[in-house]
């Protein structure tokens, strides 16, 4: 993978106007799939099947090899990454799953993006504590120990920074879907329900907000509505089945299932009831909508659904020539279940609905396949989510007719990528 | 985490008769939930909170310290463990899953045990292919870059060695669910329906068995009815969202829900369609079950329905008092889905139906939570898996009826733990 699509200095938008001219791939339809296979009687014998090979030919590793085991060393490319014009200092800052190598739903731990406002930071669990202060009946302090006697609940959630997207505003910015959606990520997460610690301390009938802050220095601290904090809120210490990684906020992080990733508080320190929000530093300065008007949207806790075509992508070109093509892509919805996704091979004019892999999951990724029998010619790749309260993906034009060209943050508009004759994949936009 | 409960040596059976003298805990009711939490009021004030810590003081680590990372080194004790003295020979050997360690159901790919039968071999993609042959129209030979053409499938499914439980038989044999029920794993896989690639080829009428094999020195063939390898298998290339690892048959393995992990073969190679099982070394001289009357039975390619208790387990003790306990465990079935599972706390004289985190998924593993406020008295731990036919786990005496003590595969009986007062497990039976 090449560094020169690790992003690109912020210039003027490039906005193609790419919607003419283009020719649509056709559907695949049902039983007709003729994928490129070679003939074992028709061609030349291949050394790689017919002669034995050192793999075949001497034992490998032993299981005593790797105790906890890494990716294979052909699979470097699959990290996370930053953007250095982003990326000015690495302790506030973030880096982007890499998926447009992934498949299925769950984001392995060690690829998942991070945003830190002041580092990851390094805590034990003998010197982790959780404090539940302010209008309660029982001010509470709980060591690491006493939160796994709580009862536990377990959930897939996808969590996405409130600034995915967001340096497409403007118009397509960086040529790589790792780079324009890849500050999310999906895994299964275990807990405690908020709820069940909150009850333990007793809300006083005055207490309408929690005020959540983790132990780093800048403690990202964040007001919740007491409606979403006796909700599906969890106070998580496991993630894809282990510990949280460090860089997650171990050994404690905050889940708050379909709403923006800074609320996910890591790191988890002190959770304060309050009759109203705190209005702190980190959620006045960062995570507020500019709207066309210039007037600012002080709350947009919820994200909207989405859809991306992760492959093919900029930087996961089309590899091979005319044929079978498989189309994939994820979707989410903070507002439930993904139940529909449709596909757009031509910007935008006509849509097919995408097969999905499996029934949608409320608050968490699902993933979507669409197989073409791909004629060769440039296609305007697109995807739009539909989620269960019906609402649809909605193009940048009708979010920008909303919120203008000044945004950072909530950008849940279809991506279009522009593929071309050769294969390769750029980010545009039609209008 | 000491090494002393890494297994021990293949002794005369520990047969403990227990049942007697244990009085079980109560069962915790809703809503009383009381677990030990200091007021900060009434206590001496903590100072890993009142005071600021190094953690908080400086900032941590940036976004491009670790590319891919790794668990925090406080959860060093979370790895693949092998038995010493089953583990003669590590590259056809065996090693286990920290299922005590881990929580909800994904296990993640770098602590998911490993079995070779000679070695974890390296694989390229450019190098790999997969040929199908014997009984078909067309002989065909796929390269990597091929299989990712066709349609995709996704979805979690357990793999359990068949020798799982294998040396639980004649007794208690070793002191920790990782070594007792860890030959397993439980991912998302994606990859092409091996019907698709079999219908590619075409199966001729008289094609009544495929025979596969891996690209490793053993080849571990094993033979597969049409009937299956036409129904839910997967050529499987992601686990957990990423490439397979290296020690799971990068870059391409069967994947065939809920029969026994030694037919998932690894780095795919061929597959032939023949008329006949071919009765290979690795399926003969292996895997076949030794009955009570001293007969062999040839195939048992389900794995029925099984659960253990993951923790309080001799590897995870109570590390606290009496009081709020959570129980917590693994269930599974290869005939379908998980649709309860049972937990007695006197040795099976009674039982109680515990939580599932989530509904049952057909040939995946289902995360259950029994909340107990426990009395501080010895308990004897076990749970019961009931799938979607009805089939109930077995008790060991129950199995070993038909079985008798002579079998090592497809052990799938009830784990009883024995819970002392001081909070520490041990593996036990009782009749």
């Amino acid at each position: 993978m090449s560094d020169d699509i690790s992003g690109r200095p912020a210039s003027p938008a490039r906005r193609s106007l790419l919607r003419a001219g283009i020719a649509a791939g056709v559907a695949l339809p049902a039983g007709a799939l003729a994928a490129r296979a070679q003939g074992i009687a028709a061609g030349t014998p291949d050394p790689l099947i017919t002669e034995v090979q050192d793999w075949a030919r001497y034992t490998g590793d032993g299981v005593d090899a790797t105790p906890y085991g890494m990716p294979i060393h052909f699979e470097d490319q699959v990290v996370r990454r930053n953007v250095p014009w982003l990326t000015a200092d690495p302790i506030s800052s973030i880096n982007f799953t890499p998926i447009h190598e992934l498949d299925g739903t769950i984001t392995p731990a060690g690829c998942a993006f991070e945003r830190h406002h002041s580092g990851a930071i390094e805590l034990s669990k003998p010197d982790y504590r959780l404090m539940i202060n302010g209008l309660v009946d029982r001010p509470l302090l709980f060591t690491y120990d006493d939160l796994t006697r709580f009862p536990r609940q377990a959930g897939v959630y996808f969590c996405e920074c409130a600034a995915n997207s967001g340096m497409e505003w403007a118009g397509a910015q960086l040529n790589g879907v790792q780079f324009t959606q890849g500050m999310i990520h999906n895994m299964e997460y275990v807990g405690v329900s908020l709820k069940t610690l909150l009850d333990e301390a007793g809300v006083k009938p005055e207490g309408k907000w929690v005020y959540v802050e983790g132990a780093d220095a800048s403690s990202n601290g964040r007001s919740i509505p007491i409606e979403k904090a006796l909700g599906d809120v969890l106070v998580a210490f496991k993630a894809n089945g282990e510990a949280l990684r460090k860089e997650h906020g171990y050994p404690v992080r905050l889940v708050v299932p379909g709403w923006e990733g800074n609320m996910w508080v890591k790191w988890l320190r002190r959770i304060e009831v309050t009759d109203a929000a705190v209005e702190s530093r980190e959620e006045t300065s960062k995570y507020t909508d500019t709207m066309a008007d210039g007037t600012s949207r002080k709350w947009t806790w919820v994200m909207d659904a989405k859809s991306v075509i992760t492959a093919p992508s900029p930087q996961v070109p089309i590899a091979h020539g005319p044929g079978p093509l498989v189309i994939t892509g994820l979707a989410w919805s903070g507002r439930g279940a993904v139940t529909r996704v449709d596909v757009s091979t031509d910007g935008g004019k006509s849509w097919q609905t995408a097969r999905l892999a499996a029934p949608g999951v409320p608050m968490a990724m699902t993933r979507f396949y669409f197989d073409l029998n791909w004629d060769g010619s440039e296609l305007l790749l697109q995807s739009r989510a539909i989620d269960q309260t019906g609402y649809v993906q909605p193009t940048k034009d009708a979010l920008r007719a909303i919120r203008g060209e000044n945004s950072v943050y909530h950008n849940n508009a279809i991506q279009t990528w522009w593929i071309k004759p050769d294969g390769s994949a750029e980010n545009v936009e039609v209008s």
